[in-house]
Formats: C-alpha cells, sequence, structure tokens
C-alpha cells in the first residue's frame, strides 16, 4: 500500500481573521502527503528552490514521507500570498512562481508502482505528464482549480478523462460545468468517465457521487477555524491515503474515505501552516470519525 | 395527535427563472400545514380577506384541514411580491399586509389542546399572544425571519424563551447570534432555554442540534428547482406534523422529522404555490424518506 502525491511546494504568506504569517510551509502535495501518512505509506513528487528552509525537509523526514522525487534547484521556491476576509474565501495578493514555472514532474521508480496517485492542484499539463509516466496505479485522483477551468478547459478535460475520482470545488464544477445545479454539474463530470466525482462544499461538506450512488457528509464542528488554506488538500491526502490503506474502491470504501478526509481537514485549518494537521493521533482521528458518523447517523 | 399551524395566509405574485404567476395561494401557515397533513391532523390559525378565492377554502377543505381558526373579514388578503434572480435568494418586491396588519389570532378551544403548536413566521407579538393562548402543546416549535430579527430583536427572545423547537435559517441566526460561525451561533440560542434548534440551509440541507446532540441532514437532490417559495415552511409543517404523528419528541425522533420535512421541501420546490406539494401519496413520501436516509448511511 503507498500513495504518491504530485502537487505544489510552498511558502506561503497568510492573513486571516486570526493572525499573520509570512513564509510558511504550503503547498498541495504539502497538506495532502502530510494528511495522507496517517494512513499509508506515501511519496512526494514536487519542487522546491535553494531557500526552502531544511527544517521543513526534516519535517517531511520526520515523518517518514518518501522525498526522493522532492528535488531542490537553483532559484526560489514558489510563493503565494493571501488573505482571507471571511474564512470562505481566499483573495490572492501575489502569486511567484519561481522554480514550479520549470517544474517537469518525474515519478520516481518507486512511483511507478503504486495504488493510489494523487494529482494535486497544478496545471493540466503537468497532470498529464505525470499521467503518462504512471505504469501502474490501482486509482488515480486529481484536484484542479477555476485557473484551470478558465485558462486551459480542454486540457483539464483530458485529465479527468484519464482519472478515475476527480476532487473538485462547488464553485468550480458549476463553473467547469456552466451549470447552476450541482447535480446536473456532478452528472456532466460523471459522463466523461469519472468513476467518482467528490464535491468539496467548505463549511458544507462533501458530496460523493458515482453513476449508481451518492453520499453527503457534512463539515466536522470547528467553533475556531484559524486558516482554511489547505483545507482541500489536505481533505483530498486523507481520503487517498485512507484509500491506499485498505486498497480497495468501492463505494463503500469511498464513503469511509471521505469521512477521513473530512477529519484530517477539520484539524488542518485549526492552526496556519500544517502546525496541527502534523500533530495527530490515531486514537484522535478515530474519535473525530466516530463522532462525525454518528452526527449523520439515523 | 394534531398539530395547530399559526401563520400567515397570502396571495402571492412570483417570478423565477422558471416562470411567473399571479396571485396564487401561499403563506407560512399554508404550506406548513398542507405538509403537516401528510403525518397528522391539522388546525390552521390565520386571516383572510373577502377577497380570498373559494377555491383556496376548497382546497383546505379537500385535504380535510380543520379551518375553524381560519377568520375572514373585511379588506383584501395579504399579499406578497417576489423575485428570485437565483435560487437561493428572494428580492421583495412589494408587500401589501391588507387584513394581516389587524390580525390578532385566536386559538379555537380544539386548538388550545393539542400535542405540538407551530408558530410560523409571523409578527414576534403574534407568537407571544398565540403562546399566552396555549393551555397544552406537549411540544412548540416557532420560525423568523430576517425583518424581526431587525426591528423586534427583544420581543423575538422572549418568544425563543418560551419555546421548545426554534427553526432558523443558517443567514438568520448568525444575524441574530452575531457570529459568522454557526456552530457559536446554536450554542447562543440553546443558551436561551431552548431545546431543539433546527437551521436551514437552503440547498445545504439542514443542522439539528441540542445540548447534547447534533444531526446533519442533506437535500433531498432536486435537478429543477421551479419556486423556493414556501421550502421552509413546507419543512417546518412535514417536520412538526411527523412529531405530532410520533407524539414522541426524543432526539432520535426530532432526526427522522428532519428527514421527513426534507422530503415535502422537496416537493414543494417543484412547482409554484402548492400544486406540487398537495399530491404527494405515503409510498412517495416513504420513498423518498428512505432513499435520503441511504445518502447518508455509512
Amino acid at each position: 500500500m503507498s500513495l504518491v502525491v504530485v502537487g505544489s511546494i510552498a511558502l506561503d504568506s497568510i492573513k486571516t481573521p486570526a493572525g499573520e504569517v509570512n513564509d510558511v510551509l504550503g503547498g498541495s502535495a504539502i497538506y495532502a502527503s502530510i494528511a495522507g501518512k496517517y494512513f499509508t505509506d506515501v511519496s512526494i513528487v514536487g519542487v522546491v528552490g535553494e531557500d526552502f528552509p531544511q527544517a521543513h525537509i526534516d519535517l517531511l523526514n520526520n515523518r517518514e514521507i518518501n522525498i526522493e522525487g522532492l528535488v531542490k534547484v537553483p532559484g526560489k521556491t514558489f510563493r503565494w500570498k493571501g488573505e482571507y476576509l471571511n474564512l470562505n474565501q481566499a483573495t490572492t495578493l501575489d502569486t511567484q512562481l519561481n522554480v514550479f514555472a520549470e517544474f517537469k514532474p518525474v515519478l520516481t521508480k518507486g512511483c511507478k508502482t503504486n495504488s493510489v496517485t494523487f494529482l494535486g492542484n497544478i496545471h493540466p499539463t503537468l497532470q498529464l505528464e505525470v499521467l503518462d509516466q504512471i505504469e501502474c496505479s490501482d486509482i488515480i485522483a486529481m484536484d484542479t482549480m477555476n485557473l484551470w477551468i478558465d485558462i486551459t478547459k480542454n486540457e483539464l478535460t483530458e485529465v479527468m478523462k484519464r482519472v478515475d475520482l476527480v476532487f473538485i470545488n462547488e464553485d468550480e464544477i458549476k463553473m467547469y460545468a456552466q451549470k447552476s445545479n450541482i447535480f446536473e454539474a456532478i452528472e456532466l463530470i460523471l459522463d466523461l468517465g469519472v468513476k467518482y466525482v467528490v464535491v468539496k462544499r467548505g463549511e458544507y461538506g462533501a458530496i460523493v457521487a458515482s453513476r449508481d450512488d451518492l453520499f453527503f457528509v457534512p463539515v466536522y464542528p470547528i467553533r475556531k477555524v484559524v486558516d482554511p488554506t489547505g483545507a482541500g488538500d489536505s481533505f483530498a491526502g486523507g481520503f487517498v491515503g485512507y484509500l491506499a490503506k485498505m486498497k480497495k474502491y468501492d463505494f463503500e470504501t469511498i464513503k469511509q474515505a471521505t469521512i477521513y478526509g473530512t477529519i484530517t481537514a477539520a484539524n488542518n485549518i485549526q492552526s496556519f501552516s500544517v502546525e496541527n494537521l502534523q500533530h495527530l493521533s490515531e486514537t484522535e482521528i478515530e474519535n473525530m470519525a466516530g463522532e462525525l458518523k454518528q452526527w449523520i447517523k439515523i
């Protein structure tokens, strides 16, 4: 059992109603890898610059995340600066692609035989390059963002057609499908041949849909949200990590995965960066998952 | 087992992306009564003017809703005119209170001994007048709206303190509690002594909370919403109707009631006025409730 995560590695500067941080560890691959590692072996594939602090490398090593696919190249690490005026919507203040602009993801040999591959939110062209390198993967999942729907929708559609599971925000799936009704939008993605569509609805939880099944999960109630950055990535990471652990991909397992993804995301948003996400115990995760299941039990 | 519904009876003129209607049957008491009647005996308390069409009285009689508490007085019936540019938000274009301005709800003798009383969305002063008349009711539920939070919050708080169950929209509870976090807002209402808080979240379903328990229910997926008017009232009506039917008010029964309220609301929004809501069968309701439970089962 193992999970390969391909995505961005960033130094984030973030302002929320709860405070402000500068150049902290972030990026889709980071959040997804740390969340996924609670359930399975994880290999991270990404790029950083020469300024990437050794402490962050140490953090990944300490968590026993395989960093063979993490390359360091000349230049500066990808930087994102954003602000949340409310906790549902980030405003991007600055994006510096830096070394990320020339990133060509390469799966290491070990990566090529794995049970689950997660293509975090990166340019669809890069996602296609990764898809071309996968020799065997039981299930391939992807995430995306509004930018790619705007500027490179055709390539994004090509990616979707080649994956098993699509994670996508509610606003984004409506935008992609050009449908205001979420259930119509889901059908349009399923029609591409995607087996599972997972709609991330922020504080309203998630919907998981296949051709024949539907499952709704609420958020785990959090009274004090500190920083929503990485919520979707830590949700996806916990989700696919659980799938890799179980090595089963039927709808019942997908439902359980949704619960576990919700729990890793709920922990992530209670601090800036990965501060809270990296300090969970198996017992905490199981207890929270049990509570969440109780709150939908009837 | 019986349910008393006090609220508005209206002639609505509504425009939605699906079409436009003029002077159709509406009002909180109408939607709640018709929804509730699928589960229990219902008595409606409200006022209409001389212009109120006999066909609407016939409709209530045909559904065997007790109209002893429905008074007809000189003048015109309450009218509301609204438009939905999107299906989540109504814009009020015109409100004519007419006979509703002088409405003094009077519970008939039969009404005074009932198992469930539902105070639909009317002025908190009127809700207090009804509360003073209730001689025995196992459970009292209420609904409200943003207008009363704006202009008569103190009286609204008095009503809340005297009821067992509060139905309230998500925006409204956040506005009332002055909290952006929904779980903090719920706690503030529970602190008033309310036993159950039911937060209506539109297309995101509902949250039911007591001091010790929590339950999330999604919407029943509807691909073609025609008119959301009365969604909250038909939800509440189905909910309290089920409670009256069961004559039990523990959290497990409350959870089931949430499911049934969701189903009556889902049927209501598929047509203008009560067109769709009045033509359900017990089998349809049970089948839809079964499906909804399946979509949260884990």
